[in-house]
C-alpha cells in the first residue's frame, strides 16, 4: 500500500487520540476539521477545514485515502455511498452507519437480530397516535414512566427524557424527528463492550467494563467490570460480537449495556451503540494490549487485529468534566505530585461546564483505590 | 503556565516520538527540523525549518516557549548559554550537554566522580605525542588491542575503531578532532540503565536492560536484563543516578555500560551518555509505567515524574534496520499476522540500508519467547 492514508472525519477528541496510533504504525492521518485550532488539527498536520456534508471538501479528504473512518456518525449516507462508488474505502460502511444514526432503525434490526433489548415501540408522526401510543405503553410500564428518545441527533444525554406523560414530550411529538419510547429499565449498573472487526470478517472482543455515568454524562469507566458473573460477562460478549456482525460494522464498535437482575434471561439489554472509539473504551490506551485507537485503526484498514486481554488487575478512566481552572495545564503540578502514576490526556478543547476536557487513566490492583486515584487525579484537573 | 509549549531542536525519530507523549499532556510541541517531510515534520503541526546553530531559526524556536530541549547534542553552546541569558529554560543545560558532546570532558568528569570507567587516557594534539601514547597504552593492555575514539561526532560505532597499532588511526591523530583511546572491555553484555531528572532535581532510574548490538548498532534491548545479580543492578542504577546528579544533567539520560566479569568491584563500566530519549528506551512505551518520552517531558517542564517499573514481566524491542522492501507498510498484514501482539513503531524515514526505521516492542512472560517475536515481527518488515 505505501505509507497508507486513513481520512477521518471530525475534529474533536476521538480523532486527535487517533493521531499517535495512526503515527506509531506509519499511517498519515488526515482529518476534515470543524475548526483549525481544534483538538485534532492541534496534533494533526494534513487538516483540512470544511463541512462534513460539503461534497469538495469530502473530495479533498478522501483523494488517495486508503478508507475514510469517522469520529461521528453525523455524515451522509448518500454521499457515503457515492463515495464509495469512487473508489473509497467507506469504514464503517453507510449501510452500518445508519443504525448509529437512528434509534428506531437500530432498535428494529437488534430485535430481528435477536438481540436483547429494552421493550420498545418507535411513536407515529402524528401527534394524536403518538400521544395515545405513549400513554399505552407508559400504562403498560411497571411504575408508569418510561424514555422516550428522538430517533437521531441525540447524545450524552441529549435528545432523551425520562417521562411520566406525553405532556413532557409536548414539544416533541409530531415534529420533524421520529419518537420512539423505551422502558425504563431497573438496572443493577451499566456495562459496556468493545467489539473491532475488519471489512474482511475477523473481529475481537474487549473485556466488560462498568460505566459510571453522571447526568447522563459517562463519569468513569471500571476495567473490568467489578464482580462481574463470567456467565454474563462471556454473554455481554457474545452479544457485542453478534451485533458488529449483524449490522457489518467496521472499525470500533461500542455496545453500551444495563446489567439486569431479574430477568433470568441474558442479564443485559443493549442500551446504545457507537460505531466509532468511544468514552467506553479511553481505558483501552493503557489497560489493553491493544488500545482502541490503534485498534480501529488496524480494522478499517483490514489489518490484522491485536489482541485485547488486560494490561492490569484494574484500569479506571475518570473523565474530566469542564473546570474551574483558567488553564488545565496549570493544575498538572499539582496532579501528578498527587498521583504520580496518573496518566493524563487533555483535549486541547476549550474550557465550558461539563464539556469533556480530557480524562484519567489509573491502573493498579484494587478497583475502590484505583478508582480514587483516577478520580483525585481528575478532580484535582476539574478545579474546586 | 496556560498551554506549555515545549520546544526541541530535531526533525528525527526521537523528536517524533516526543509528539504523542506532549499531545497527551497537553504540551504544544515546537520543532526546529531540518526537512519538511521528514520524520518529525509529518507528525508536528509547529515544525520550523532552519538550522540548529541559526540564531533566527533559534529564537523562532524559542519564542515563548517554556522550556528547549534537544534530540541530538549537535548544538552549540554559547548560542544555548546566549538563549538562557534571555530567559530561555535550557533542559539539559549546556554545562551538562558538554559531557555529552565530548568524550574526553565526560570521561574526565565521570572519573573525577569515581564512576567506573574502562581504563582511559586522551591523546595529544602532536602527533608524534599522541601515537607514543597510544604506543604505551596499547603496550599496557592484556591482548595489545584498544580502542581509540574521537572525542566529538561519533555515534551508532562511528568515531570508534579498534586498533591493535598507531597507523590504524594514522588519518586521525594530529587531525582537528582530539582523540582519546580507551582499554577493551571484556565484557559479559551490554546494560544500559535511564535517569530521568528535573532542574528541581527529583530524579528517577528506570529498571536495567540488555542491550545487544550488532555493527556498532543496538540491535535489540532486553527489559530488565535477565538474570542479571540484583546487587549489579542495584549499583548499575546507582552510579547512573549518580552520573545525572554529578553532571547536571535534567530530562532523560541514558547510561551505556558493560557488565564485567573479573572486577570484583562495582561490576559495571561506564561505556556511553546520551542526554535525552534513547534506542535503549524504547522499550518504555509500552513496556515500563511512565515512557521515556513522557518522562523526558516531565522532566523538562520540572513536573512531578511518573513511576519507571515495569509493565510486564518482560519487554523486549526489535529494531528495524533498513529494509529491502519498497515501503515498510506493505509489510504491516504480514507482520501483524505473525505477531498480533507486536507493537509496531514506524518512522516515516526513507529506506536506506541498514538505517533505524522503526522499532518493534512485545511484551510477554519469558525473555527466549518474547525476543522471537520482537524479532520476527522486525525481521518480516525488514525483508528478506
Amino acid at each position: 500500500m505505501s505509507t497508507p492514508i486513513l481520512a477521518v472525519i471530525g475534529g474533536g477528541q476521538l480523532a486527535r487520540m487517533m493521531a499517535p496510533a495512526a503515527q506509531r504504525l506509519g499511517v498519515h492521518l488526515r482529518a476534515l476539521v470543524e475548526a483549525p485550532d481544534g483538538a485534532t488539527a492541534q496534533v494533526v498536520v494534513d487538516s483540512i477545514v470544511g463541512g462534513a456534508k460539503d461534497a469538495a471538501d469530502l473530495r479533498r479528504l478522501t483523494d488517495g485515502a486508503d478508507a475514510l473512518t469517522f469520529e461521528h456518525e453525523h455524515v451522509d449516507n448518500d454521499q457515503m455511498r457515492g463515495l464509495r462508488e469512487q473508489g473509497v474505502s467507506v469504514q464503517p460502511p453507510p449501510e452500518a452507519l445508519l443504525y448509529a444514526q437512528d434509534k428506531i432503525q437500530m432498535r428494529t434490526r437488534l430485535t430481528a437480530l435477536g438481540v436483547p433489548c429494552p421493550r420498545w415501540r418507535a411513536l407515529s408522526a402524528d401527534a394524536r397516535t403518538a400521544e395515545a401510543e405513549l400513554v399505552q405503553f407508559l400504562a403498560e410500564s411497571a411504575d408508569g414512566s418510561a424514555v422516550v428518545k428522538t430517533a437521531r441527533g441525540g447524545y450524552d444525554g441529549k435528545g432523551v427524557r425520562v417521562v411520566n406523560a406525553p405532556a413532557e414530550v409536548a414539544d416533541w411529538i409530531g415534529g420533524q424527528t421520529p419518537l420512539l419510547v423505551e422502558e425504563r429499565v431497573d438496572f443493577v449498573r451499566e456495562l459496556a463492550v468493545l467489539v473491532a472487526r475488519r471489512p474482511s470478517g475477523q473481529a475481537v472482543t474487549y473485556p466488560v467494563v462498568e460505566s459510571i455515568q453522571r447526568g447522563g454524562v459517562c463519569a468513569e469507566v471500571i476495567a473490568p467490570a467489578p464482580d462481574l458473573d463470567p456467565a454474563v460477562a462471556t454473554r455481554a460478549r457474545e452479544i457485542a460480537l453478534s451485533i458488529a456482525q449483524g449490522l457489518g460494522v467496521t472499525g470500533i464498535v461500542a455496545v453500551e449495556m444495563f446489567e439486569t437482575s431479574d430477568r433470568g434471561g441474558a442479564g443485559v439489554l443493549v442500551n446504545e451503540l457507537a460505531m466509532r472509539p468511544h468514552n467506553s473504551g479511553h481505558w483501552t490506551i493503557d489497560g489493553a494490549q491493544t488500545s482502541q485507537f490503534e485498534q480501529h485503526i488496524r480494522a478499517v484498514l483490514d489489518l490484522p487485529l491485536g489482541p485485547t486481554g488486560l494490561r492490569a488487575p484494574v484500569t479506571v478512566m475518570a473523565n474530566i468534566l469542564g473546570s474551574t481552572r483558567a488553564s488545565l495545564s496549570d493544575a498538572l503540578p499539582e496532579a501528578l505530585a498527587a498521583v504520580p502514576g496518573a496518566r493524563v490526556e487533555l483535549y486541547g478543547k476549550e474550557i465550558r461546564p461539563g464539556r469533556k476536557l480530557g480524562h484519567v487513566n489509573v491502573c493498579g490492583d484494587d478497583p475502590g483505590a484505583v478508582a480514587a486515584l483516577a478520580r483525585t487525579a481528575a478532580e484535582i484537573i476539574m478545579g474546586s
